[in-house]
Protein backbone atom coordinates (compact mmCIF):
# COMPACT_ATOMS: atom_id res chain seq x y z
CA UNK A 1 0.00 0.00 0.00
CA UNK A 2 1.11 3.52 -0.55
CA UNK A 3 0.56 5.93 2.30
CA UNK A 4 1.04 10.18 1.61
CA UNK A 5 1.87 11.72 4.55
CA UNK A 6 1.08 15.60 4.85
CA UNK A 7 3.27 16.91 7.40
CA UNK A 8 5.86 14.75 8.20
CA UNK A 9 6.45 16.22 11.88
CA UNK A 10 6.02 14.77 15.80
CA UNK A 11 2.63 12.80 14.66
CA UNK A 12 2.81 11.94 10.59
CA UNK A 13 6.79 11.18 11.22
CA UNK A 14 6.38 8.48 14.81
CA UNK A 15 2.91 7.14 12.21
CA UNK A 16 5.40 6.61 9.13
CA UNK A 17 7.59 4.71 10.93
CA UNK A 18 5.62 1.73 12.68
CA UNK A 19 3.67 1.85 9.37
CA UNK A 20 7.01 1.01 7.54
CA UNK A 21 7.87 -1.06 9.85
CA UNK A 22 4.82 -3.20 10.03
CA UNK A 23 4.96 -3.38 6.40
CA UNK A 24 1.74 -2.02 6.13
CA UNK A 25 3.22 0.85 3.76
CA UNK A 26 5.17 -0.11 0.82
CA UNK A 27 5.87 2.89 -0.08
CA UNK A 28 5.22 6.28 2.16
CA UNK A 29 5.50 9.44 -0.29
CA UNK A 30 6.08 12.53 2.30
CA UNK A 31 4.30 16.35 1.66
CA UNK A 32 5.55 19.09 3.69
CA UNK A 33 5.67 22.66 3.01
CA UNK A 34 8.84 23.11 4.66
CA UNK A 35 11.56 22.35 2.78
CA UNK A 36 14.14 22.28 5.71
CA UNK A 37 11.62 19.00 7.12
CA UNK A 38 11.27 17.52 3.82
CA UNK A 39 15.45 16.80 3.65
CA UNK A 40 15.32 15.52 7.35
CA UNK A 41 12.30 13.32 6.96
CA UNK A 42 14.52 11.56 4.05
CA UNK A 43 17.47 11.58 5.96
CA UNK A 44 15.87 10.28 8.99
CA UNK A 45 13.89 7.25 6.25
CA UNK A 46 10.97 8.25 7.85
CA UNK A 47 9.88 8.78 4.19
CA UNK A 48 10.82 7.23 0.80
CA UNK A 49 10.29 9.99 -1.03
CA UNK A 50 9.17 13.19 -1.22
CA UNK A 51 6.41 14.75 -3.24
CA UNK A 52 4.36 17.72 -4.32
CA UNK A 53 0.56 17.20 -2.92
CA UNK A 54 -1.62 16.47 -5.88
CA UNK A 55 0.85 13.74 -7.57
CA UNK A 56 1.30 12.08 -4.27
CA UNK A 57 -2.33 11.90 -3.14
CA UNK A 58 -2.99 10.75 -6.88
CA UNK A 59 -0.74 7.43 -6.41
CA UNK A 60 -1.68 6.53 -2.52
CA UNK A 61 -4.04 4.35 -0.96
CA UNK A 62 -4.03 5.99 2.42
CA UNK A 63 -3.56 10.19 3.00
CA UNK A 64 -2.76 10.99 6.29
CA UNK A 65 -3.02 14.67 7.22
CA UNK A 66 -1.07 15.50 10.03
CA UNK A 67 -0.13 19.31 10.01
CA UNK A 68 -1.17 21.71 12.14
CA UNK A 69 -4.98 21.99 12.81
CA UNK A 70 -5.73 25.21 10.54
CA UNK A 71 -3.52 23.89 7.70
CA UNK A 72 -5.82 20.62 7.74
CA UNK A 73 -8.81 22.11 7.47
CA UNK A 74 -7.43 24.40 4.93
CA UNK A 75 -6.32 21.72 2.68
CA UNK A 76 -8.69 18.64 3.33
CA UNK A 77 -11.53 20.18 0.72
CA UNK A 78 -8.49 20.50 -1.78
CA UNK A 79 -7.22 16.59 -0.92
CA UNK A 80 -11.06 15.40 -1.02
CA UNK A 81 -10.84 17.35 -4.62
CA UNK A 82 -8.36 14.75 -6.06
CA UNK A 83 -9.82 11.47 -4.34
CA UNK A 84 -12.16 8.73 -5.33
CA UNK A 85 -11.40 5.57 -3.94
CA UNK A 86 -8.29 6.76 -1.38
CA UNK A 87 -9.01 6.88 2.23
CA UNK A 88 -8.13 10.39 3.73
CA UNK A 89 -7.95 10.35 7.62
CA UNK A 90 -6.83 13.59 9.67
CA UNK A 91 -4.88 13.13 13.04
CA UNK A 92 -5.97 16.83 14.61
CA UNK A 93 -6.68 17.59 18.08
CA UNK A 94 -9.85 19.47 17.54
CA UNK A 95 -12.37 18.00 15.56
CA UNK A 96 -15.62 20.03 14.85
CA UNK A 97 -14.28 22.42 12.62
CA UNK A 98 -12.48 19.97 10.25
CA UNK A 99 -15.13 17.58 10.11
CA UNK A 100 -17.58 21.06 8.89
CA UNK A 101 -14.66 21.56 6.48
CA UNK A 102 -15.54 18.54 4.74
CA UNK A 103 -19.49 18.02 5.56
CA UNK A 104 -20.53 19.02 2.09
CA UNK A 105 -17.85 17.90 0.03
CA UNK A 106 -18.87 15.03 -2.46
CA UNK A 107 -16.19 12.78 -1.36
CA UNK A 108 -16.68 13.06 2.46
CA UNK A 109 -17.30 9.67 2.79
CA UNK A 110 -13.48 9.00 1.72
CA UNK A 111 -12.58 11.30 4.95
CA UNK A 112 -12.25 9.76 8.35
CA UNK A 113 -11.63 12.17 11.58
CA UNK A 114 -9.57 10.81 14.22
CA UNK A 115 -7.22 11.84 17.45
CA UNK A 116 -5.11 9.98 18.24
CA UNK A 117 -4.14 10.78 22.26
CA UNK A 118 -0.59 10.94 21.85
CA UNK A 119 2.25 13.60 21.65
CA UNK A 120 4.92 15.24 23.26
CA UNK A 121 6.68 18.99 23.97
CA UNK A 122 8.25 18.61 20.69
CA UNK A 123 7.55 19.12 17.15
CA UNK A 124 9.13 18.52 13.70
CA UNK A 125 10.63 15.08 11.88
CA UNK A 126 13.26 14.80 14.69
CA UNK A 127 10.85 14.66 17.26
CA UNK A 128 9.32 11.25 15.58
CA UNK A 129 9.25 8.25 17.66
CA UNK A 130 9.20 4.64 17.57
CA UNK A 131 6.73 2.77 19.48
CA UNK A 132 4.98 5.87 19.65
CA UNK A 133 0.85 5.49 20.22
CA UNK A 134 1.19 2.24 21.76
CA UNK A 135 -1.54 1.61 24.43
CA UNK A 136 -3.36 4.78 23.95
CA UNK A 137 -6.82 5.84 23.15
CA UNK A 138 -7.70 6.86 19.58
CA UNK A 139 -11.18 9.16 18.88
CA UNK A 140 -12.35 8.21 15.75
CA UNK A 141 -15.43 11.27 15.47
CA UNK A 142 -18.73 10.60 13.43
CA UNK A 143 -18.03 7.55 11.91
CA UNK A 144 -21.31 7.30 10.01
CA UNK A 145 -20.68 10.35 7.73
CA UNK A 146 -17.57 8.12 6.50
CA UNK A 147 -17.69 5.11 4.14
CA UNK A 148 -17.24 1.82 5.71
CA UNK A 149 -14.41 0.58 3.71
CA UNK A 150 -12.08 3.77 4.47
CA UNK A 151 -13.35 3.50 8.56
CA UNK A 152 -11.94 -0.25 8.34
CA UNK A 153 -8.98 1.03 7.19
CA UNK A 154 -7.77 3.44 9.72
CA UNK A 155 -9.22 1.05 12.60
CA UNK A 156 -6.53 -0.56 10.80
CA UNK A 157 -4.00 1.47 10.92
CA UNK A 158 -4.92 2.18 14.59
CA UNK A 159 -4.89 -1.70 15.46
CA UNK A 160 -1.18 -1.45 14.47
CA UNK A 161 -0.03 1.57 15.58
CA UNK A 162 -1.22 -0.31 18.77
CA UNK A 163 -4.08 1.72 20.01
CA UNK A 164 -7.45 1.22 20.88
CA UNK A 165 -10.72 3.44 19.35
CA UNK A 166 -13.36 5.20 21.03
CA UNK A 167 -16.43 6.26 19.24
CA UNK A 168 -17.82 10.42 20.18
CA UNK A 169 -18.87 12.71 17.91
CA UNK A 170 -17.36 15.72 16.95
CA UNK A 171 -18.63 18.53 19.46
CA UNK A 172 -18.30 16.11 22.17
CA UNK A 173 -14.68 14.95 21.78
CA UNK A 174 -14.10 18.99 21.67
CA UNK A 175 -15.11 19.37 25.41
CA UNK A 176 -13.40 16.11 26.38
CA UNK A 177 -10.08 16.95 24.89
CA UNK A 178 -10.41 20.58 26.46
CA UNK A 179 -10.29 19.21 29.76
CA UNK A 180 -7.77 16.36 29.41
CA UNK A 181 -5.33 18.06 27.48
CA UNK A 182 -5.83 21.80 25.81
CA UNK A 183 -6.34 23.49 29.44
CA UNK A 184 -2.85 21.30 30.83
CA UNK A 185 -1.10 23.40 28.03
CA UNK A 186 -2.96 26.21 29.19
CA UNK A 187 -1.41 25.86 32.39
CA UNK A 188 2.10 25.00 31.44
CA UNK A 189 2.66 27.86 29.35
CA UNK A 190 1.01 30.37 32.31
CA UNK A 191 3.31 28.56 35.13
CA UNK A 192 6.58 28.46 32.85
CA UNK A 193 5.68 32.39 32.38
CA UNK A 194 5.19 33.15 35.74
CA UNK A 195 9.04 31.57 37.22
CA UNK A 196 10.40 33.22 33.98
CA UNK A 197 8.77 36.75 35.06
CA UNK A 198 11.23 35.87 38.18
CA UNK A 199 13.87 35.12 36.63
CA UNK A 200 14.71 38.31 35.77
CA UNK A 201 16.05 38.66 39.28
CA UNK A 202 18.22 35.45 38.52
CA UNK A 203 19.34 32.15 37.75
CA UNK A 204 19.37 30.67 40.87
CA UNK A 205 15.77 29.77 41.34
CA UNK A 206 16.33 27.09 38.48
CA UNK A 207 19.23 25.29 40.21
CA UNK A 208 16.15 23.92 42.61
CA UNK A 209 13.69 23.17 39.83
CA UNK A 210 13.34 19.37 40.30
CA UNK A 211 11.05 16.33 38.80
CA UNK A 212 8.10 17.89 39.85
CA UNK A 213 8.66 21.32 38.60
CA UNK A 214 10.01 19.97 35.20
CA UNK A 215 6.42 17.63 35.34
CA UNK A 216 4.52 20.24 35.47
CA UNK A 217 6.12 22.73 33.24
CA UNK A 218 7.32 20.25 30.20
CA UNK A 219 4.30 21.22 28.20
CA UNK A 220 5.35 25.27 28.45
CA UNK A 221 8.01 23.71 25.53
CA UNK A 222 5.18 23.37 23.18
CA UNK A 223 5.10 24.71 19.45
CA UNK A 224 2.69 27.49 19.52
CA UNK A 225 2.16 26.95 15.56
CA UNK A 226 0.90 23.83 16.83
CA UNK A 227 -1.13 25.36 19.83
CA UNK A 228 -2.47 29.11 18.30
CA UNK A 229 -4.60 27.12 16.33
CA UNK A 230 -6.07 24.65 18.55
CA UNK A 231 -6.92 27.05 20.96
CA UNK A 232 -8.66 29.17 18.36
CA UNK A 233 -10.42 26.23 16.78
CA UNK A 234 -11.78 25.06 20.59
CA UNK A 235 -12.15 28.55 21.95
CA UNK A 236 -15.19 28.35 23.15
CA UNK A 237 -14.28 24.73 25.38
CA UNK A 238 -11.15 26.27 26.59
CA UNK A 239 -12.73 29.30 27.86
CA UNK A 240 -14.99 27.37 29.88
CA UNK A 241 -12.42 25.44 31.28
CA UNK A 242 -10.25 27.97 31.40
CA UNK A 243 -12.41 30.01 33.62
CA UNK A 244 -13.45 27.11 36.01
CA UNK A 245 -9.64 26.51 36.77
CA UNK A 246 -9.28 30.07 37.36
CA UNK A 247 -12.06 29.69 40.17
CA UNK A 248 -10.49 26.15 41.81
CA UNK A 249 -7.40 28.29 41.72
CA UNK A 250 -9.40 31.02 43.65
CA UNK A 251 -10.08 28.10 46.11
CA UNK A 252 -6.67 27.74 46.97
CA UNK A 253 -5.75 31.68 47.23
CA UNK A 254 -8.90 32.10 49.35
CA UNK A 255 -8.03 29.20 51.95
CA UNK A 256 -4.65 30.74 52.46
CA UNK A 257 -5.62 34.67 52.50
CA UNK A 258 -8.39 33.82 55.41
CA UNK A 259 -5.83 30.94 56.71
CA UNK A 260 -8.48 28.34 56.53
CA UNK A 261 -6.28 25.55 56.30
CA UNK A 262 -9.50 22.61 57.01
CA UNK A 263 -10.68 23.57 53.96
CA UNK A 264 -7.24 23.62 52.12
CA UNK A 265 -6.69 20.24 53.28
CA UNK A 266 -9.85 19.01 51.94
CA UNK A 267 -9.35 20.75 48.40
CA UNK A 268 -6.02 18.86 48.75
CA UNK A 269 -7.95 15.44 49.32
CA UNK A 270 -10.59 16.40 46.63
CA UNK A 271 -7.50 16.49 44.36
CA UNK A 272 -6.24 13.47 45.63
CA UNK A 273 -9.48 11.53 44.06
CA UNK A 274 -6.86 11.75 40.53
CA UNK A 275 -5.55 8.64 42.02
CA UNK A 276 -8.85 6.79 40.85
CA UNK A 277 -7.84 7.63 37.03
CA UNK A 278 -3.87 8.15 36.90
CA UNK A 279 -2.93 4.71 38.35
CA UNK B 1 28.06 5.35 62.83
CA UNK B 2 24.30 4.83 64.37
CA UNK B 3 21.76 7.48 62.55
CA UNK B 4 17.99 8.18 63.55
CA UNK B 5 15.84 9.08 61.27
CA UNK B 6 12.90 10.38 62.98
CA UNK B 7 9.80 10.32 60.52
CA UNK B 8 10.45 6.94 58.17
CA UNK B 9 8.77 7.96 54.88
CA UNK B 10 9.41 8.58 51.26
CA UNK B 11 11.95 10.95 52.09
CA UNK B 12 13.43 9.33 55.70
CA UNK B 13 13.39 6.39 54.28
CA UNK B 14 15.15 6.87 50.38
CA UNK B 15 18.10 8.21 52.75
CA UNK B 16 18.30 5.14 54.93
CA UNK B 17 18.54 3.10 52.16
CA UNK B 18 21.17 4.78 50.45
CA UNK B 19 22.92 5.73 53.83
CA UNK B 20 22.83 2.07 54.85
CA UNK B 21 24.22 0.96 51.44
CA UNK B 22 27.13 2.97 51.68
CA UNK B 23 28.54 1.82 54.82
CA UNK B 24 28.03 5.30 56.29
CA UNK B 25 25.67 3.91 59.12
CA UNK B 26 26.49 0.81 60.99
CA UNK B 27 23.21 0.90 62.25
CA UNK B 28 19.88 2.48 61.41
CA UNK B 29 17.24 3.44 63.98
CA UNK B 30 13.76 4.71 63.30
CA UNK B 31 11.01 6.68 64.91
CA UNK B 32 7.86 7.09 64.11
CA UNK B 33 4.41 7.76 65.71
CA UNK B 34 2.77 5.91 63.13
CA UNK B 35 3.10 2.15 64.20
CA UNK B 36 2.28 1.08 61.03
CA UNK B 37 4.90 2.79 59.42
CA UNK B 38 7.12 1.55 61.79
CA UNK B 39 6.63 -2.11 61.03
CA UNK B 40 6.48 -1.43 57.31
CA UNK B 41 9.97 0.49 57.53
CA UNK B 42 11.24 -3.08 59.35
CA UNK B 43 9.83 -5.03 57.47
CA UNK B 44 11.15 -3.16 54.14
CA UNK B 45 14.53 -3.25 55.72
CA UNK B 46 15.01 0.72 55.57
CA UNK B 47 15.90 0.19 59.85
CA UNK B 48 17.27 -1.94 61.66
CA UNK B 49 15.21 -1.08 64.58
CA UNK B 50 12.90 0.96 66.13
CA UNK B 51 13.01 3.17 69.14
CA UNK B 52 11.64 5.92 71.47
CA UNK B 53 12.65 9.01 70.18
CA UNK B 54 14.91 9.78 73.29
CA UNK B 55 16.92 6.72 73.64
CA UNK B 56 17.29 6.74 69.92
CA UNK B 57 18.80 10.13 69.90
CA UNK B 58 21.28 9.67 72.60
CA UNK B 59 22.97 6.46 71.72
CA UNK B 60 23.16 8.38 67.42
CA UNK B 61 25.81 10.53 66.01
CA UNK B 62 23.68 11.85 63.76
CA UNK B 63 19.92 12.51 63.64
CA UNK B 64 17.68 13.06 60.30
CA UNK B 65 14.12 14.86 61.24
CA UNK B 66 12.35 13.40 58.28
CA UNK B 67 8.42 14.31 59.05
CA UNK B 68 6.16 16.56 57.98
CA UNK B 69 7.70 20.16 58.59
CA UNK B 70 5.04 21.15 61.55
CA UNK B 71 6.06 18.12 63.33
CA UNK B 72 9.56 18.85 62.18
CA UNK B 73 9.44 22.17 63.95
CA UNK B 74 7.71 21.40 67.51
CA UNK B 75 10.20 18.15 67.38
CA UNK B 76 13.46 20.21 66.90
CA UNK B 77 13.53 22.39 70.23
CA UNK B 78 13.06 18.44 72.12
CA UNK B 79 15.71 16.97 70.14
CA UNK B 80 17.94 20.00 70.93
CA UNK B 81 17.37 19.63 74.27
CA UNK B 82 18.79 16.04 74.35
CA UNK B 83 21.72 16.50 72.40
CA UNK B 84 25.22 17.22 72.92
CA UNK B 85 27.85 15.66 70.30
CA UNK B 86 24.81 14.68 68.07
CA UNK B 87 24.37 16.30 64.48
CA UNK B 88 20.53 16.78 63.77
CA UNK B 89 19.32 17.73 60.52
CA UNK B 90 15.95 18.60 58.83
CA UNK B 91 14.88 17.99 55.30
CA UNK B 92 12.28 19.86 55.36
CA UNK B 93 10.47 21.39 52.27
CA UNK B 94 10.40 25.62 54.66
CA UNK B 95 12.97 26.67 56.40
CA UNK B 96 12.58 30.09 57.87
CA UNK B 97 10.00 28.75 60.56
CA UNK B 98 12.53 25.70 61.63
CA UNK B 99 15.42 27.76 61.59
CA UNK B 100 13.57 30.23 64.21
CA UNK B 101 12.77 27.78 66.13
CA UNK B 102 16.11 26.59 66.44
CA UNK B 103 17.14 29.79 66.74
CA UNK B 104 17.59 30.70 70.63
CA UNK B 105 18.16 27.32 71.59
CA UNK B 106 21.99 26.50 73.26
CA UNK B 107 22.35 23.51 71.11
CA UNK B 108 21.82 25.39 67.77
CA UNK B 109 24.90 24.70 66.64
CA UNK B 110 24.13 21.02 66.30
CA UNK B 111 21.65 22.03 64.11
CA UNK B 112 21.88 22.04 60.14
CA UNK B 113 18.76 23.35 58.01
CA UNK B 114 18.43 21.27 54.96
CA UNK B 115 16.45 20.75 51.98
CA UNK B 116 16.98 18.38 49.37
CA UNK B 117 15.58 19.11 46.26
CA UNK B 118 13.89 15.65 45.27
CA UNK B 119 10.32 14.17 46.14
CA UNK B 120 7.80 12.73 44.27
CA UNK B 121 3.51 12.48 44.75
CA UNK B 122 3.53 9.19 46.93
CA UNK B 123 4.30 8.73 50.66
CA UNK B 124 5.27 6.46 53.45
CA UNK B 125 7.71 4.00 53.67
CA UNK B 126 6.72 1.81 50.69
CA UNK B 127 7.57 5.02 48.81
CA UNK B 128 11.31 5.31 49.50
CA UNK B 129 13.17 4.49 46.54
CA UNK B 130 17.04 3.57 45.73
CA UNK B 131 19.07 6.15 44.14
CA UNK B 132 16.37 8.92 44.96
CA UNK B 133 18.54 12.35 45.22
CA UNK B 134 21.40 11.26 42.95
CA UNK B 135 21.99 14.63 40.85
CA UNK B 136 19.99 16.87 42.55
CA UNK B 137 20.81 19.82 44.26
CA UNK B 138 20.71 20.26 48.18
CA UNK B 139 19.99 23.55 50.05
CA UNK B 140 21.81 24.47 53.06
CA UNK B 141 20.56 27.22 54.97
CA UNK B 142 22.15 29.51 57.44
CA UNK B 143 25.10 27.30 57.51
CA UNK B 144 27.18 30.12 59.74
CA UNK B 145 24.66 29.47 62.22
CA UNK B 146 25.70 25.43 62.80
CA UNK B 147 28.97 24.07 63.72
CA UNK B 148 31.83 23.36 61.56
CA UNK B 149 31.75 20.08 62.65
CA UNK B 150 28.00 19.71 62.32
CA UNK B 151 28.26 21.19 58.21
CA UNK B 152 30.71 19.26 57.56
CA UNK B 153 28.97 15.62 58.30
CA UNK B 154 25.77 17.06 56.78
CA UNK B 155 27.94 17.90 53.66
CA UNK B 156 29.50 14.15 53.92
CA UNK B 157 25.89 12.83 54.08
CA UNK B 158 24.64 14.69 50.63
CA UNK B 159 27.90 14.04 48.88
CA UNK B 160 27.02 10.15 49.83
CA UNK B 161 23.73 10.68 48.39
CA UNK B 162 25.04 12.51 45.18
CA UNK B 163 23.82 15.64 45.20
CA UNK B 164 25.11 19.12 45.26
CA UNK B 165 24.67 21.76 47.28
CA UNK B 166 23.34 25.15 47.04
CA UNK B 167 24.19 27.58 50.37
CA UNK B 168 21.56 29.80 50.93
CA UNK B 169 19.76 31.93 53.85
CA UNK B 170 16.33 30.59 54.84
CA UNK B 171 13.84 33.48 53.83
CA UNK B 172 15.28 33.62 49.92
CA UNK B 173 15.18 29.30 50.28
CA UNK B 174 11.32 30.11 51.10
CA UNK B 175 10.67 32.61 48.15
CA UNK B 176 12.47 30.04 45.36
CA UNK B 177 10.51 26.89 46.45
CA UNK B 178 7.31 28.95 46.12
CA UNK B 179 8.15 29.24 42.22
CA UNK B 180 9.85 26.31 41.42
CA UNK B 181 8.04 23.34 43.44
CA UNK B 182 5.24 24.51 45.68
CA UNK B 183 3.36 26.63 42.80
CA UNK B 184 3.07 23.16 40.67
CA UNK B 185 1.79 22.02 43.69
CA UNK B 186 -1.00 24.26 43.77
CA UNK B 187 -1.53 24.64 39.83
CA UNK B 188 -2.04 20.10 39.99
CA UNK B 189 -4.27 20.00 42.25
CA UNK B 190 -6.25 22.81 41.25
CA UNK B 191 -6.11 21.29 38.08
CA UNK B 192 -7.40 17.74 39.33
CA UNK B 193 -10.39 19.72 40.90
CA UNK B 194 -11.60 21.29 37.82
CA UNK B 195 -11.52 18.22 35.81
CA UNK B 196 -12.54 16.03 38.69
CA UNK B 197 -15.29 18.42 38.72
CA UNK B 198 -16.34 17.28 35.25
CA UNK B 199 -15.98 13.78 35.91
CA UNK B 200 -19.72 13.70 37.37
CA UNK B 201 -20.77 14.20 34.01
CA UNK B 202 -19.15 10.42 33.21
CA UNK B 203 -15.82 8.73 33.33
CA UNK B 204 -15.46 8.24 29.48
CA UNK B 205 -13.06 11.85 29.53
CA UNK B 206 -10.36 10.39 31.27
CA UNK B 207 -9.81 7.63 28.60
CA UNK B 208 -8.62 10.82 26.25
CA UNK B 209 -6.12 11.21 29.46
CA UNK B 210 -2.12 10.43 27.52
CA UNK B 211 0.77 12.15 28.99
CA UNK B 212 0.61 15.85 29.28
CA UNK B 213 -2.57 14.86 31.23
CA UNK B 214 -0.94 13.01 33.62
CA UNK B 215 2.43 15.24 33.80
CA UNK B 216 0.71 17.47 34.80
CA UNK B 217 -1.56 16.13 37.09
CA UNK B 218 0.38 13.87 38.80
CA UNK B 219 1.56 16.15 41.90
CA UNK B 220 -2.19 16.16 42.50
CA UNK B 221 -1.58 13.18 44.31
CA UNK B 222 0.20 14.43 47.31
CA UNK B 223 -0.58 13.83 50.59
CA UNK B 224 -2.42 16.69 52.08
CA UNK B 225 -0.59 16.08 56.06
CA UNK B 226 2.53 17.12 54.15
CA UNK B 227 1.41 19.91 52.18
CA UNK B 228 -1.09 22.03 53.94
CA UNK B 229 1.68 22.96 56.69
CA UNK B 230 3.89 23.63 53.69
CA UNK B 231 1.80 26.03 52.39
CA UNK B 232 0.71 27.51 56.04
CA UNK B 233 4.36 27.99 56.77
CA UNK B 234 5.13 29.24 53.39
CA UNK B 235 1.77 30.84 52.95
CA UNK B 236 2.84 34.42 52.25
CA UNK B 237 5.19 33.76 49.36
CA UNK B 238 2.90 31.14 47.75
CA UNK B 239 0.46 33.95 47.97
CA UNK B 240 2.27 36.12 45.90
CA UNK B 241 3.37 33.72 43.53
CA UNK B 242 -0.47 31.88 43.18
CA UNK B 243 -1.54 35.88 42.26
CA UNK B 244 1.28 36.27 39.64
CA UNK B 245 0.45 32.63 38.13
CA UNK B 246 -3.19 33.55 38.08
CA UNK B 247 -2.88 36.76 36.31
CA UNK B 248 -0.40 34.94 33.58
CA UNK B 249 -3.76 32.74 33.44
CA UNK B 250 -6.05 35.64 32.92
CA UNK B 251 -3.74 36.90 29.82
CA UNK B 252 -4.25 33.82 28.15
CA UNK B 253 -8.13 33.73 29.18
CA UNK B 254 -7.94 37.87 27.48
CA UNK B 255 -6.43 36.42 24.35
CA UNK B 256 -9.15 34.39 23.94
CA UNK B 257 -12.00 36.57 24.79
CA UNK B 258 -10.92 38.94 22.27
CA UNK B 259 -9.74 36.49 20.13
CA UNK B 260 -6.13 37.61 20.15
CA UNK B 261 -4.33 35.49 18.49
CA UNK B 262 -1.33 37.30 17.79
CA UNK B 263 -0.43 38.10 21.33
CA UNK B 264 -1.49 34.32 22.52
CA UNK B 265 1.15 33.41 20.22
CA UNK B 266 3.72 35.62 21.76
CA UNK B 267 2.66 34.49 25.29
CA UNK B 268 3.39 31.01 24.26
CA UNK B 269 6.88 31.49 22.71
CA UNK B 270 7.49 33.88 26.03
CA UNK B 271 6.81 30.27 27.44
CA UNK B 272 9.06 28.36 25.44
CA UNK B 273 11.61 30.12 26.82
CA UNK B 274 11.46 27.74 29.71
CA UNK B 275 13.64 25.48 27.51
CA UNK B 276 16.62 27.15 28.41
CA UNK B 277 16.31 26.17 31.91
CA UNK B 278 14.92 22.56 31.40
CA UNK B 279 16.89 20.55 28.88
Amino acid sequence: MTVTIIGIGLIGGSMALTLKEKGFAAKIIGVDSNAEHCQKALTLRLVDEIQEMKEAVLQSDLVILATPINAAEALLPVVLELVNRQVVMDVGSTKKIICESAAKHLNRGRFVATHPMWGTEYSGPEAAVKGAFEGKATVICSKENSDADAVSLVEKVYGLLGMHLIYMNAADHDVHVAYVSHISHITSFALANTVLEKEKEGDAIFELASGGFESTVRLAKSNPAMWVPIFMQNRENVLDVLNEHIAQLRKFKACLEKENYEYLGELIENANGIKRILK
